[in-house]
């Protein structure tokens, strides 16, 4: 008991919230759907998530509608005027998340096109001089620099800013609270760590961490600004609850899209298919309205780059990957090379996610060892990754410019197609053209249409095989990191290969190819369809190639999900984060909440005017964050008597220890007047999550005073009768968005309880529950 | 009491469901939000809506999963391959929904062509000879009989066929079954309907019909075969719930939408914004999988008729109204034209909803008078729209060609952007070129880019005016028909005119004003963004359109919303359909589900072995569709004695209705055991819905006898607390497509009854419920 509210302390404090011991065990001992983390045998099992390697205490969120009377009275209160009021600022923050994503989009892509660029000039302007191996030095020692500025952030002042954050965010939005996911200096890290990181040429995208960064900016600005930092506006407390932190964050989670891949319309249906659990037709909305915003400044921001004021950004317009100059001719034939990429993709795909976790089981091993070694294991792969950059290109042979091309061949600036590297004038290096460049740059010349013998089989091998490889090592190292990018690497340079061979008997240009093999690798792993879709749409800008890329995601998500769950779900398993699926199992169906909540402990519950040690006693002794409220007394209809307990509702531990901390303490035993509590809280009070029991003092005489709970107490907590199957109460508390459900026997009599148990998030979960009812795993795989 | 059995006999008999005695009123006299049914000031109103300009009996559907003994049992005895075997069924009916609809849409696409294009082609001979009064004639003439044949079709087979459709859908979608939607009959009225009223060039769209068809042909699918015909496969009786066939039905509507648009994804993003009310990421991904068969069955079709072999049919390709060929450059102070588009694309699109229900309105009055007045409204319709199409064209003054522009000109075929008409040669007449031809072509000729003085301001003036016009008399007719397209002509008139009056002072293109104007005007009345914005982007193939359509959409819809809801919203409100709104009105907050059932009847329960006199009783006096099964005993647990009230669950009136047909009859009072109900039911029969409790004949010694309910109640209805808000009932409500709520009391005790109501879809509407509470207006005022 006391480990419990010892984790509960040092979770609710904000500088230090990790646990320190986690137990160790052989990752390949262990099957691959049982998370790394320690779990008690029991349903009342601690929650604890992988944060930044470290083993964290996880909250769940308040999205239900709180109905108690200090509330309601605060709600009847609000004059049009503040209504209004509210709805206006709910635009403006939509707004300026739109804004600060937009424009930290277009620095991010700014510093990076300009280090990159002038790096890449650099080791150019040596090749042309044949000094290959100063050449080497220069290019190694930048991208090691580069990399460790990213590292040492990531791992000394914000650990949370690794990887990609887009599993987090959508357990946030699922009802999970990581902490020290949205703070400012997450933020500031997550920021300069992604330009390092990109600039060092590692196998990684901004995608990711742009998700990332519109969801920072968006919780930051709904609750007014950083915690730490004591620059908080009173005027934006307003949005300091759970539910509009959850819209903003889904439009800084939409924006993120827009701004990576320039892809408004995606950018929404990325939030609403992936990483969004509840979905509303005003979110779509708003959603939609910030992404507009964040078009608007890029486009603004482009168009003011486009004289060459921003150094070597501003080549490109919105669209990054355009593909719309080619024809677009099929026939019939041509669906079966369209059904072998979807295939090879699903397989490709789900083989990734395969090999990615193994790797990412490993990597937790290691980064756990300490903060040395996480910034040895960063620092090791950008090596590997920039001498396979550098030294690769020396193993391809030099192609002959084809003549009728329209394009500069070769070329030597810092982008371009067709890359000289060490080869005569007149020749071009295809390998260099894929490798010395920039990811995007890279993606720019796999795609390129019109262009069918532009690369070797074998250079295209070569590329397909490296980033293969640093495909799986990079994802997992100390530095902020998107999958997008990597995997659309990879599967474009399967696409092409694929495209060579089929040469013979199709039609399809291959620069389709390699778009269309970027397309089933993403569908094979993440699992999208619809937004993935519309990205691809928005990125080639060519609109008769949807029925084709259409096909492939669908026949590469039937193949992938028919191996295992997606990318962001196995990533959501490892870190151990109580993620709420869609879908009960069919098992559930077969097991009654009675059942579930025979197997937690007794629930501790309060009368409506309650002694003061009995709360302290129960907030120190439980990690529960709700507690029922009940009454004696009579039924006021019936006036059956004295025997009838009434259920008042359900008060939540913060409020508790608002209380406590108020000394909000009767003398006697009584209820109180509205005006007492309005007078003691206000609903911005109320609306807070911090405190902790153990802060709080109370004096021998004060544990025997008294608290009235009525006016605080949620008089309307949802409901399932004890003989509901668990199906049915999953469904019911994912759709609402619940985070305490009080089970009700389906006996009416007096001596009965009228609250038999409460389920909460993590008892729900299929893992626990077959922990504790083992025999639900045979009729499950029956 | 008597009426309410006779309603529902009447609803539930196929041949006859219409109510003929219907309240008359003066439309004027009606606030607007007061729908033009009967209805009575007690929450237990009629559920009634207007069916084909009849009062007919709506019931409500059965989203939740029924956890009954029976369904359990076979859910459980259901083995791996049966359950393959439904997913497998599942797919390949979501593909046949797509191959049907796309084949059916070509169909009438090829019909329309043909009619309306050699239509059209004599019309242009007889005018080349200067014949113009026979030319009159026969364009008249021809219009009239294709009215005609459209007209007598609906009024006399298939009232439900006339009009969009999609209001019905959505509410379907919602939970809302109105009669004879989704039959064969109604199916093939409305493609010969809209094929009919298509080609005789009144102001009307197949999209909306479209979208009816897809869920016409889903719903068909769905239950196997039409009802009336006796032609139905056993297998697909899988599919005969209404869940699933609410997934197929979307999966139809987005498939319509699809084949109408020729865009995939906008169709998905229809259905999910505008149609669905609940969505689930499955669901996504099988829309999809529909949307991508249709497009691959219009690219076959279109692919087979390139070379000529289809008549006039198969110019142009998937893209519609393509608008790619212009350069989009714009700067910041364009931004001023596209706010003026948007903000009076709201206003127009605002005050076309306000004059299409007064129009409407009118019309029901018109067409409830009989068939004869119906049929003439349309003709008088169809007799004007031609009249003007023919006449007006000579009010304009002919046009010298421009040399500079590529095109032919003057044109005479049936299509072409300068049509000759009555000039000379050398000349054209831009008012024939947008009224004298087919719908499609006019939006065609209206969007062409580059050609910034093909039309003279007057000819737009004419052509926006005559429009609004037909708009509005038009929609209404007892034809199928879409309201898309009128506004799309509606709007790229008002945009062209814009456009004319900017030009000095923009360099945006005048094509793209009109289409900017159309999505403005639709925005202004749908109120769909992301939808209208992708739909847009399919149909003009113009990416870089992107931008300023999200701008110009969210100003329209934002417009519009702050004068009247949207116009699906109007016809739903308007037909008395129980449309369940996604968001609670906030005085709902003040109103505990508890007060609310007060008003209502007392609960009829009844007990789990109940004697069958009772449960004829209750069938007969009643309209209930549900009832809570109760059994007195003695707690398990904890022993207390007999004064225990055990709630069981609750049963269904079409489950009771199969007992007493089945005469499922106990001779003494006693629980039956599991065998006894798997001999008589299967889960097959315990689907339908079909059943009237008047044709059940009991004997006398039968109704002494009993029947044990246990077996067939639904053991886990959900259930609220009595002190729960109206608000957060409603949103459970929706949120989990429920048909029965029960309400439980808060007190524990002997005497209390388990159950203290039960609320349906029509008690938690907030028409019904001010009806009662009067006083809540006021608060709803302040």
């Amino acid at each position: 008991m006391s480990e419990d509210s010892n984790l509960l302390k040092e979770s609710t404090s904000m500088n230090e919230t990790m646990v320190e011991e986690v137990e160790e065990r052989d990752p390949e001992s262990n099957p691959l759907n049982e998370p790394l983390l320690k779990r008690n045998r029991t349903l009342s099992s601690n929650p604890l998530a992988l944060v930044g390697a470290k083993v964290s205490y996880i909250e769940s969120l308040d999205y239900e509608i709180n109905e108690n009377d200090l509330f309601k009275q605060d709600w009847r209160s609000r004059s049009r005027a503040q209504v209004l009021q509210y709805i206006f600022w709910k635009w403006t923050l939509a707004f300026l998340v739109g804004l600060l994503t937009g424009v930290i989009a277009t620095l991010i892509n700014l510093a990076v096109e300009n280090i990159a660029g002038y790096k890449l000039l650099a080791v150019v302007s040596f090749i042309q001089n044949e000094r290959y191996l100063t050449g080497f030095f220069y290019f190694t020692g930048i991208n090691f620099i580069l990399t460790f500025v990213a590292a040492i952030l990531c791992v000394c002042f914000a650990p949370t800013a690794a990887g990609p954050g887009i599993p987090e965010i959508k357990a946030y939005l699922n009802g999970v609270d990581t902490p020290n996911m949205y703070g400012a200096t997450t933020l500031i890290v997550k920021i300069i760590g992604s330009i390092g990181a990109v600039s060092a040429g590692l196998d990684l995208g901004k995608e990711g961490p742009l998700v990332h960064i519109g969801s920072c900016i968006a919780s930051l600005l709904g609750q007014g600004g950083p915690d730490n930092y004591r620059i908080k506006w009173r005027w934006l407390r307003y949005f300091n609850n759970d539910r509009d932190r959850r819209d903003l964050i889904t439009c800084g989670a939409s924006s993120g899209v827009c701004a990576a891949f320039r892809a408004p319309v995606g950018g929404v249906l990325f939030a609403l298919e992936e990483v969004a659990t509840w979905w509303r037709s005003a979110l779509l909305w708003r959603t939609f309205f910030s992404t507009a915003v964040v078009v608007v400044v890029l486009r603004a921001t482009i168009e003011l780059c486009h004289k060459g004021k921003c150094g070597l950004f501003g080549e490109g317009g919105l669209i990054m990957f355009d593909v719309s100059d080619v024809t677009v001719r099929y026939n019939v034939m041509d669906i079966i090379p369209v059904v072998i990429i979807g295939v090879l993709g699903g397989v490709l795909g789900s083989l990734y996610n395969y090999l990615l976790h193994k790797v990412l089981r490993l990597y937790n091993l290691i980064n756990q060892k300490g903060k040395m070694y996480k910034l040895l294991l960063s620092l090791s792969v950008a090596l590997f990754t920039s001498i396979c950059q550098y030294g690769l290109p020396f193993l391809a042979k030099c192609t002959p410019c084809d003549p009728s091309l329209s394009e500069v061949c070769p070329t030597n600036g810092r982008s371009g197609n067709f890359k000289q590297f060490n080869c005569p004038n007149g020749y071009y290096n295809d390998l260099a053209t894929l490798l010395l460049t920039t990811n995007d740059d890279a993606v720019r010349n796999i795609f390129s249409t019109n262009t069918p013998f532009e690369y070797q089989p074998s250079s295209i091998l070569i590329f397909f095989a490296l980033y293969c490889i640093l495909g799986l090592i990079t994802f997992g190292i100390a530095v902020p990191s998107g999958l997008f990018l990597p995997i659309i690497l990879m599967g474009s340079g399967y696409g092409r290969l694929l495209g060579i061979f089929m040469r013979p008997h199709t039609n399809i240009d291959q620069g389709l190819f390699a778009v269309l093999g970027a397309a089933s690798l993403m569908a094979g792993s993440m699992r999208m369809t619809v937004s993935l879709c519309v990205i691809f749409l928005e990125l080639t800008n060519n609109l008769l190639l949807l029925p084709i890329t259409m096909i492939v995601l669908l026949i590469a998500k039937t193949v992938g999900d028919s191996f295992n769950p997606s990318i962001y779900e196995i990533i959501l398993h490892l870190k151990g984060l109580p993620f709420m699926d869609a879908n009960p199992e069919p098992w559930m169906r077969d097991l009654t909440v009675g059942e579930l909540v025979d197997v937690k402990p007794a629930v501790i519950s309060f009368r409506g005017v309650e002694k003061v040690a009995n709360i302290v006693n129960a907030l120190k002794n439980t990690t529960h964050n709700g507690f029922p409220v009940m009454d004696c007394g009579v039924v006021p209809t019936t006036g059956v008597a004295n025997e009838a307990t009434e259920l008042h509702g359900i008060i939540l531990r913060a409020h508790l220890i608002q209380v406590l901390k108020k000394k909000w303490f009767l003398k006697e035993k009584r209820r109180t007047e509205d005006w007492e509590v309005r007078e003691k809280f206000t609903w911005v009070e109320l609306a807070e999550r911090e405190g902790n029991i153990e802060d709080v003092a109370v004096t021998k005489e004060e544990m025997e005073m008294f608290v009235d709970l009525h006016p605080l107490t949620n008089t309307t907590p949802f409901t399932v009768l004890e003989s509901m199957s668990v199906a049915k109460a999953m469904v019911l508390f994912r759709q609402l968005g619940l985070r305490h459900m009080l089970v009700v026997p389906k006996y009416q009599a007096s001596g009965v309880s009228p609250v038999i148990g409460i389920l909460t998030r993590q008892d729900l979960l299929a893992y626990n529950i077959l922990t504790v009812f083992p025999h639900l795993v045979k009729s499950k795989r029956k």
